[in-house]
């Protein structure tokens, strides 16, 4: 029985830690299988697991046409190794969840074919190596497919689900604004296709019907503004009315459309897919509850000793003091027990960053009271915590700017490098003294720790680099541009004094990690795009350093860049001979500008319908990718602007204030808080403890934070989710669909 | 009495008017002023004020540096005739408005001190111009101040105050903006300053500071995207990680940014506005019925008699039966008198388009029935309305678009072009013979206008070119170009067979209305920078025709521009000669594309502060303008997709329906709707009229068309705005803050 019940607690602590994390695996329930949940789940495994991913992407980086070329066998050898863990994190994953229910998953089903496809185009393409001969590794395009189809990617996985319902809409905006762009060149070629007018390159202007589509899109994009219309304005100006037509209708209306669709129905999908997350959630806290539920008059409930060791297994880094924090919230009159509702809550509970801030004295203050009591260190304290103190070391920040604007040869200038090293240096040794070293360099304290680490690497590369100048007379570049940087880093710190422009950084840190889904999004395209385009541009196109006698060495080495646009803008380097340099060349037609001038160069290297490898990529990036990034930023921050606290939120605060050991972070300033934890302490001193509850702690919620993307998702469109009810089978939660309301039953207690 | 009881009516209607239009004119009520404020109101009024607006801004073109030059004397007379008239306007207004309120007016005083300016400036101009000393017409700046501040431009006030509001809170995105591109300047002052490196023009790369801020902010609307990046590129690929992660934070987040801000602020501010303008509407409607209420039982009520005449004086184009219906909707249980609820409702009633769709005969059926009912006419009818002959027309519409592309000159296309027409006449001639011809080209049936204005159209310029061709031998260009014009416009047809895209078109079509606030605010802000551009770069910049051979005319005619990239464009052209091509400048500035080549060139050839000229204008259309366009693209298309019909506008639909009059529109096709009307015609003609309610009427809501621009605002916050209470004072109306929730008083009736 006590193993039985100590398997039921392992089970239900794989619940709450599922509907924490929003994870969505139906696991088996023996004790095996929890147990090898467990392991499956461990931050190592996964950490592994995505280096082998990434590791698996950048192999490309290595192979032929490489940056850093390794032997073949080298590469191979490694593109198994990753293979093999994709095929153990897969079978380890079979192993943990339900036979018919792995089968039935397209996920699983995608990432074994794609280790099959690898495998045998690795072994096709090593037998014809043997033979010489040269053959495509076209199965390195799949690559990507593990990082969209790995359970942990959920993320980019939701992404994509959201771009698969959103291209009906699309499709149908971008039809009719095809259609658009076919009339608007049907009207060009007849106004400007017979008069003989020419190109500012001497080219013949609006000739040929292909020609002006392809113009006019890249009209649409502004590429080519002003360029395309001149030979039509110095015929005449009323010809510019076309053009203004043109951008209004397509470039304005258009292309607003599109991000209007796009905004819209990712809002729809992803409203959608958060209330099955929710759901699920609660489904999986009931399930928990039903596990370890006992019997209390005439309801079921928790008792607080299981309630503690399960928060313990969920949440093994918790202090006691923060599980004693919960355990009152979700027991609210301290009867022992913990009831279904609030149990259902506990998942939201921990997702809530809820820092201790332990009121801790100074290690000084222990060790040399005397000393650190005495009324000078008190004076000091007193200046370091004042407010004048942050504007001269702003001011400082400001002239350090000016100095580094000025001209480095000058010594004066270089010596006054060394004085604001100091000086910085100073002023983290004075807070060291004045606030408790461990609350100055806690988990939260981001700008703290920003400005210790850049001090310090500064500091290092500084010595180093006047070292080795001194010693070796030897200037290292490297080095060099590092301490610049750093040290034009150190001046954001300036940002952080301003109330007003705090909030707006505090907001873009916050949406960081979800900006890391797109960036995952971005890999998965510009690999894709980059393999394509290496297989068609690779090699056509070389770069040649200035001073360099090879052959059309100004037309990129390919005589039929001659007098091209792209040969004249020295883009020479701009290509696709290897992994790095497609990026780059992606990154700036993601840009978009000149993106014309890229895709006439590469279609007269090979042929004009190469065009459309350009044409699709801007499609693919810009009119879909970029416009859901500039969604999600938009409504990341109308939720910033609008929502306050979450309600579970208030709840803890509340119970926070109740028991007395609350500060309001908002209201007081930082230095402010530290004040007051001190002062707090003195009164404990004075007092000899007579506040049992509180033993020297204060709490405080890291306000606006989220721990994770799902947690901002949620709260995007938390008033929107009824979360009363908790009926649907998992059948029913997967079948949602985005159009129905509110779901059916609304508080059938049919959980197993 | 009698007298008196007119009197009420017609200040009743007054009121009941500035409701439906939303006219917030606090107007005096002495019967003397009404009959003038109606006077005031007349189209023809407002009509005539707006002419001379534009007259007054167009003088520019006239004016030196003119586009086509008239005398001093024809402008100034021009210009104080339309003086004279805004003066006019405002007198009329002063006697409609209440003394003290005129004289609050911050826009009275600025159209005065606008008046002023422009005399005082044009006599200076003139007498300094009899003694030949050139000065500048200073004043001609203040003139889009007329056309911002006339009572009639509440759309354009409306937007400018969104801009006011929502400046604050660009402002400070703006300065952290500023700051991370001054720090990113200063680090690739640092990284590139010193490497001696060359831009593809061969000039130093990156060594000013001013000058690499202007780069990297050109960079930011990602104008000069690679070239700018190319020489660091071409030195080392890890430079290329700066680029990139400049572009990230400044392009894409803090671009995204500021429409989020933009589009935040504009919207709270607008739904404030939208709120007051709901409270003034109610306030007006309340003020109407106080001044017609009779008591009836326990309650104030209006009698039929009078609702009836007051709808009349409001509407005098309203058919007696849409009036009836609005009484039947008004008076919902036949009492003979509408109450207050009922009544309040009116302003909206009246908004809401309802087509009269009178079931008539075709003429043809009563001048020739044998004829028109015989087989054969009956057959070809039948086919017309067959979805196939739709089709069909396709098919010949997609046909034409080969034959348009093809080249003219073979004969026999230009002998098919003919055959096009007289089939596209045949096809009007059908539906003309089919349906009955005044529904036809009704007021709501924009297509077949639009179709039947083309054909004929070009019809007559394809005729006219024939035979100037055939007589004079002489090839008309000017007609010629309007001839394709007209034949690709007719392709737009095709769009109108498909359900999906027949959607999109109809919301584009609905916020045209909407989109020419734009078009006002544009013509705001070019208008000012015309002005000034005209006086910092008049003359700098000189176009000469290809083969003209003046001296540097390959520069512009400004040695300054030897070498740079505007002569090289071959941009000429785009100078601040006149008027007219200032307005392109700024367009093609607008688009963003090359607008630093325009930038370097014009402060080439003055003073390199000149920059800030293109600088400010970016900021100000791009950053704002542009921004705010978008935020109401977004906004309306998500109001169209997410919103049905309103409440009012359900209850007019619900009557429609009782009373057996209505046909379901959304439901029927438009030809089945006509084959609809007409099988109902029959039955009438069979039945012997035993409906005697409808009376041969069918009505329906031209629906989601909006009449006035603020009923689709309204529309767009209408869930938002509550409408039950109806208190607030003017005062409390008017200082409503966007911050505050829903008004205090519920609903006191402390309506006058």
């Amino acid at each position: 029985m006590a193993e039985g019940a100590a398997q039921d607690l392992l089970l239900a602590a794989a619940f709450v830690s599922d509907a924490q994390y929003n994870r969505n695996i139906p696991f088996k329930t023996s004790p095996e299988a929890v147990r090898l949940y467990h392991l499956y789940n461990h931050w190592m495994m996964r950490t592994a697991t995505y280096f082998f991913i990434f590791l698996n992407l950048s192999l490309a980086l290595f192979e032929e046409p490489a940056v850093y070329p390794l032997p073949f066998l080298a590469t191979s050898v490694l593109e198994v190794l990753c293979l093999l863990v994709f095929l153990g994190r897969l079978t380890h994953f079979a192993k943990v969840t339900l036979h018919n229910v792995f089968w039935k998953d397209t996920k699983n089903i995608c990432i074994m074919v794609a280790i099959l496809l690898s495998l045998t185009d690795l072994a096709i393409y090593g037998v014809l190596r043997m033979y010489d001969v040269r053959s495509i590794r076209w199965s390195r395009i799949v690559r990507p497919i593990f990082l969209i189809n790995f359970a942990e990617s959920r993320q980019i996985r939701r992404a994509f689900r959201s771009i698969r319902n959103t291209l009906p809409e699309i499709t149908y905006v971008f039809l009719l604004f095809m259609f658009s762009l076919l009339m608007f060149s049907l009207m060009a070629l007849k106004l400007f296709g017979e008069r003989n007018l020419q190109t500012a390159e001497g080219l013949p202007y609006f000739r040929n019907y292909l020609e002006i589509v392809f113009d006019l899109y890249v009209l649409v994009t502004t590429a080519n503004s002003p360029d395309v219309m001149m030979p039509a304005f110095d015929f005449s100006s009323w010809y510019t009315l076309f053009f203004i037509a043109f951008v209004i209708i397509n470039t304005y209306i258009f292309m607003s459309l599109f991000l209007a669709v796009v905004y819209n129905n990712y809002k729809k999908h992803l409203k959608n897919e958060i209330r099955k997350l929710a759901y699920m959630k609660r489904r999986k806290m009931i399930e928990a509850f039903n596990l370890l539920k006992e019997e209390e008059g005439e309801q079921f409930v928790v008792r607080e000793a299981q309630w503690k060791q399960l928060v313990k297994l969920v949440a093994p880094d918790t202090s006691s003091s923060h599980r004693e924090l919960l355990l009152r919230i979700s027991d609210d009159e301290q009867k022992g027990f913990v009831d279904k509702k609030s149990f259902v809550q506990l998942a939201d509970l921990l997702n809530i960053q809820v820092v201790t801030l332990r009121v801790r004295r100074h290690p000084l203050a222990r060790w040399v009271p005397a000393l650190y009591g005495s009324a000078p260190s008190r004076l000091l304290r007193s200046i370091v915590r004042h407010r004048a103190f942050v504007w001269t070391y702003d001011a400082i920040i400001l002239i350090n700017a000016i100095f580094i604007a000025l001209d480095e040869e000058t010594p004066y200038i270089s010596y006054a490098e060394w004085v604001f090293l100091a000086l910085y240096i100073i002023e983290i040794l004075l807070k060291v003294y004045t606030y408790e070293p461990r609350e100055f360099f806690g988990k939260t304290q981001f700008w703290n720790w920003f400005d210790t680490l850049i001090i310090f690497a500064a500091l290092t590369a500084t010595i180093l680099n006047a070292t080795l100048k001194s010693t070796l007379k030897y200037n290292s570049q490297q080095i060099l541009d590092i301490v610049f940087i750093l040290r034009v880093l150190r001046l954001i710190r300036i940002v952080d004094s301003i109330q007003r422009f705090q909030v707006i950084m505090n907001t873009l840190i916050n949406i960081v990690p979800t900006m890391l889904t797109f960036g995952g999004l971005t890999l998965v395209v510009y690999c894709v795009f980059a393999i394509i385009g290496m297989e068609l541009f690779h090699g056509k196109i070389q770069y040649f350093p200035a001073n360099s006698n090879a052959p059309h060495a100004l037309e990129c080495g390919n005589p039929a860049l001659k007098d091209s646009l792209f040969a004249r803008g020295k883009y020479c380097k701009n290509n696709f001979n290897n992994f790095a340099s497609s990026f780059i060349v992606l990154m700036e037609l993601t840009v978009v500008n000149q993106w014309h001038v890229f895709a006439n160069g590469f279609a007269n290297v090979t042929v004009q319908p190469a065009k459309l490898y350009f044409i699709a990529f801007h499609i693919v990036m810009v009119i879909i990718i970029v416009n859901i990034f500039v969604s999600f930023i938009l409504e990341a921050f109308f939720v910033e602007y609008s929502l306050e606290k979450s309600e579970v939120e208030t709840a803890i605060e509340q119970k926070i204030q109740e028991l007395g050991m609350g500060v309001q972070e908002d209201e007081l300033q930082h230095e402010q808080l530290l004040d007051n934890m001190e002062s707090a302490e003195h009164e404990l001193e004075g007092e000899g403890g007579t506040k049992p509850q509180s033993k020297g702690l204060v709490f405080k919620i890291a306000s606006k934070r989220y721990r994770t993307v799902d947690a901002l998702l949620q709260r995007m469109f938390e008033a929107e989710i009824p979360l009363e009810d908790e009926g649907l089978s998992f059948e029913e939660i997967l079948n949602l669909s985005p159009t129905s309301a509110a779901p059916r039953s609304p508080s059938s207690e049919s959980a197993a």
